[in-house]
């Protein structure tokens, strides 16, 4: 098995899935109750805030722990103050965790605009500039696109929304970002920074959201008032652990392995490139994060092409997995020639994936791309 | 080390730990991803969707996962069709997860009213019948209380509701209900029901929300439309995969654990009654879920208590786990005396409780409120 869909959901590491099992089993207790083992597993969740907020040079601000990304992006886009049909700017390749409540606030009657992107993915700074006006009450503008790895330069973007839009809760989805890249919120600026936990080979179920000090934003989901308030229901303590585990791991290797996926995507470009197929790149390595290569090949569907390989144990993204329908919004962004448009197909790779696995692929590609060609023209 | 807090939290069964380590090692792919393994586990999910669905008796309606009960309290609250400024009925001794819900709904201008519950902890259901209008748009109470184990006649309830207030959808949190007591949904005939996964021996982080045909409620969370559309977030197969295995034990073993539970109950109130401690029992056997034992001991406060057999490897719950401020709400709700008004203590078991506890229970109970009492008096 060649895994190459990284940027939809990982492996655990061994170390996640020890400290998740071992906190299943020995400290299960609920965090809030009042005896002295509930009060160790508060404690070990206090220690994983610490940790996260650590790894995120989050100092000053808070880590909320709940239950994923999507809730993540929910709360910023939903639970920020705004005012009445004010001006909410958000990324038009952002994911549907941020684009679909954003259209909920356009049917509430919000200005919602989406800012264009660039062949490469990334946000178009020009064009965003010119979407920022007084009236802006939040941006929401992804760290790292989950559709071609380009990296935004949240810091730029910043700046230019607190000259240009003062009272704008400034919002990125670090899904795909933290754990690949390094992330330092408060050099970022931002003041909410969306995280996940099975992107970076912890579980399933939970995420963060970071919130900077003073940043008018309310619970989304209400009850018996856990994570101070900020998120009700059972602290989630094994997966909280688990999470912190997996995000310590990451950030301790983040170099190392950074430098191992470059490597590895090299190596992929250039096979893909030396090997004679139709292959278009969509990635820019110099404006990428470490884990993602998005190619369009032509004359051949992404997703024909992802059964195929499939069929010979390689598993590969076509643009989001989150949603098929997806997919065919984003291609049309991309400023792609008729016949590279339907040929979307992303290699996304973590630090378990080995350079060996390279001249299998290519050579998979090259004979399947080959193959489905041929059958087209029959 | 007894444990006698399982209505906060429940230790994982062996199955269901099983089931989650072997799913995050082996089937921790994207479920909407397109590859077979992926598919593989989309089937796993659905068969687990499946299960929970014929323990709940659910056919015809559908079973959402989400992240807890509390999540699908705030979408059963929150997201159900509601006329402007309508009426919400809530019972008085809801969760925290409906109550807190509500109070949001009162500030948005809804006519929110609580429902008055008897000293037992359970529907006042002539009250109830009082608040029942044509302009009620959304009742919800809980199938047993959290507080006292006290069995609502959700049938009766919804019967009612239906003449009277023809609108109005029924939501029931069964949170301590399912894998308690039989639970057959479309016979209780309500429109949305909770259910969380740890109460019953599952893993944390992971619930569901029934939802009958037709009823007008929709999606809390947006995003990459998973869950049939209905609440989007990366899957959490393995939690969802290990939480059918939770719920399949427990109905399957429901009456056996029932009886067991019981027998252990009403050995600790004979207990308790007969060591001559100053007690008052606010569960009612003859009403109530099998693993609820609350009482109010005279010239103590439950949470001295609570620390105190702490001390001793004992470990109770105080009302709910979910919030301290939560506590002080309930008692004055139970129409108990000044004695023993702050002396409230819950015991809640589980079918891995063992009789031989409860001698040792009761011997500690009995010195420690001797010895606080004794102390109070200095």
């Amino acid at each position: 098995m060649i895994y190459l869909d990284n940027a939809a959901t990982t492996r655990m590491c061994e170390e996640s899935l020890r400290v998740l099992d071992e906190a299943n089993r020995e400290r299960w207790f609920n965090a809030s109750a009042l005896y002295r083992e509930a009060s160790e597993e508060s404690k070990r969740v206090k220690e994983a805030r610490d940790a996260l907020s650590s790894a995120l040079r989050a100092g000053g601000g808070e880590i909320y722990f709940l239950s994923g990304g999507t809730e993540a992006d929910n709360t910023a886009l939903f639970c920020t103050r705004k005012g009445r049909g004010s001006r909410v700017i958000v990324g038009e390749g952002e994911h549907d965790a941020v684009i679909n409540p954003a259209k909920m606030l356009k049917e509430q009657g919000f200005d919602v605009v989406f800012a264009p992107i660039k062949p490469d993915g990334g946000i178009d700074e020009e064009k965003f500039a010119e979407l920022l006006t007084p009236e802006v009450s939040l941006v929401s503008v992804m760290h790292v696109s989950n559709e071609t790895g380009a990296v935004n330069d949240i810091k730029k973007l910043v700046a230019m929304t607190k000259k240009r839009a003062p009272k704008a809760v400034f919002h990125s989805d670090g899904v795909q970002a933290f754990g690949k890249i390094a992330v330092d919120v408060r050099d970022l600026g931002v003041q909410l920074y969306t995280l996940s936990s099975h992107k970076i080979h912890g579980p399933k179920g939970i995420g963060a959201l970071y919130v900077a000090k003073g940043a008018p934003v309310r619970p989304f989901v209400y009850g018996g008032g856990q994570e101070k308030g900020f998120r009700s229901g059972t602290e989630n303590g094994p997966a909280i652990e688990a999470f912190a585990a997996a995000a310590e791991r990451a950030v301790k290797n983040l170099k190392e392995n950074s430098s191992k996926k470059r490597t590895y995507l090299e190596y992929l470009r250039r096979g893909l490139a030396e090997s004679g197929v139709d292959v278009v790149f969509i990635t820019r390595p110099e404006s990428s994060a470490p884990h993602i290569l998005t190619v369009a090949f032509g004359g051949v569907r992404g997703e024909v092409l992802l059964h195929a390989l499939d069929a010979r144990g390689i598993m590969v993204g076509v643009g989001s997995a989150c949603s098929s329908h997806r997919e065919s919004r984003f291609k049309s962004l991309l400023g792609l020639d008729e016949a590279h448009r339907d040929g979307i197909v992303r290699f996304s790779v973590s630090e378990f994936n080995e350079l060996a696995e390279v001249p299998v692929v290519v050579a998979a590609v090259k004979e399947e791309t080959e193959k489905l060609r041929e059958y087209a023209r029959k």
